[in-house]
């Protein structure tokens, strides 16, 4: 399930300089002095030294580490957000358990590929005084509002009478965000499908959905998800 | 669902120094400033200041720092791992669904009512290099095992034939520990009984249990709950 594929011979720990942008290699380094040792203990100055450059080379492409962490927080949900419409486009017209199964398998290879666990810079409190802070939250509050769309239109009579739609999106995304923690925990750990087809089934499951309709969604929503993967590093044929 | 009632006309933002102890103060204390700006740049100096006590006494209750997170550490999981073998003595015999039940909802007191969100320590990257971190990790795996043993007690063929022992369990901590991430957002979330119901009744649904058990096993548990909640300041009758 891996996507970015190193060239043979040629382990990768720091991004390659010959084909990663200059701002790559910034949001990179930054990523991971943020996650290691804090957002506030960071300054511009170390992840100018960590990429090589001079810290007014790094203001050249960014205005401070405010606009990096802005931009880190983002690539943690946007990339799943942005691919809400094309799912719902993708699957069966009304099957909305094959969307949410998708969606789920969407949002977790997007947790599972960002570098260096960026999703875990969200539950840091010193990101969470941030300016920036303010406006990621409301992207995760747009992603979690998908999440409760979809949720209520699968869950049960009883779910639904029990469990309120903002709360139903917010038990499914902290069911798929538990891929954040297991990175958290082992920094070298992989997602192998089959545990995300799990996660996806629980949430589900969450909903009250009867097996047999997460049995006939799973299959359609794994053979549509490679529509929705951005290989960044492509294989040469 | 309020437990620690403070004397009418006297709101604590601090704990009362007449009524708790020197070690209590210090935990306190030292909960705020870990979670508000992490562990690494806290220092005991810094601990002592807020308690208005001088380092050395700070000393005479804790070997240091890393002594003091261990305690803090072990309140948001011991609480409810010790309860473990007294709800299993509790709920009728091999009735595993209430005894999942009530764990979920003895787990969501534990995390809601420790001071200062002390869960959200252990998703601190620099509070998962101290060596204390590993015992810790210890205890919480021995909590995750009790509820993978109780989840595949009560789970489905279908689940347990497609979701691992391990994994089963640690995808009830996750929807549990969603209660920090509540109280990280919003400091002064509470969780109504309703939502801490719904997080239960989640967990058996995440286990492929079927809704006339979960009403069976909900009143039970909720009737029990009670006995397992530790009301540490006592109205006067």
């Amino acid at each position: 399930m891996t996507t970015r594929r190193s060239r043979p011979g040629r382990p990768r720990h720091v991004p390659d300089s010959g084909t990663t942008s200059p701002r790559d290699q910034i949001l990179d380094a930054a990523s991971r002095l943020f996650v290691s040792q804090g957002f506030a203990a960071t300054s511009t100055r170390e992840i100018a030294d960590m990429v090589g450059i001079r810290q007014a080379s790094l203001y050249y492409h960014f205005a401070g580490k405010d606009e990096i962490l802005g931009e880190l927080l983002r690539r943690s949900v946007r990339p799943t957000t942005d691919k809400v419409e094309k799912i719902l486009n993708r699957v069966p017209p009304l099957d909305f358990e094959t969307a949410l199964y998708l969606l789920v398998l969407v949002d977790v290879r997007t947790l599972a590929d960002v570098p260096h666990n960026v999703g875990m810079l969200y539950q840091l409190p010193d990101v969470a005084k941030c300016e920036v802070y303010d406006e990621f939250r409301n992207e995760h509050a747009e992603l979690a509002a998908h999440y409760a769309d979809l949720a209520s239109e699968v869950a049960s009579k009883t779910v639904r009478a029990t469990v309120s739609r903002k709360q139903l999106g917010d038990l499914l995304i902290q069911q798929v965000e538990g891929v954040i923690n297991m990175r958290t925990e082992d920094p070298d750990r992989r997602i192998p499908c089959r545990e995300a087809w799990a996660i996806a089934a629980t949430c589900l499951r969450i909903c009250d959905v009867p097996q047999e309709k997460i049995d006939a969604a799973a299959p359609i929503a794994i053979d549509l998800l490679p529509q929705f993967i951005d290989d960044k590093v492509v294989e040469p044929a």
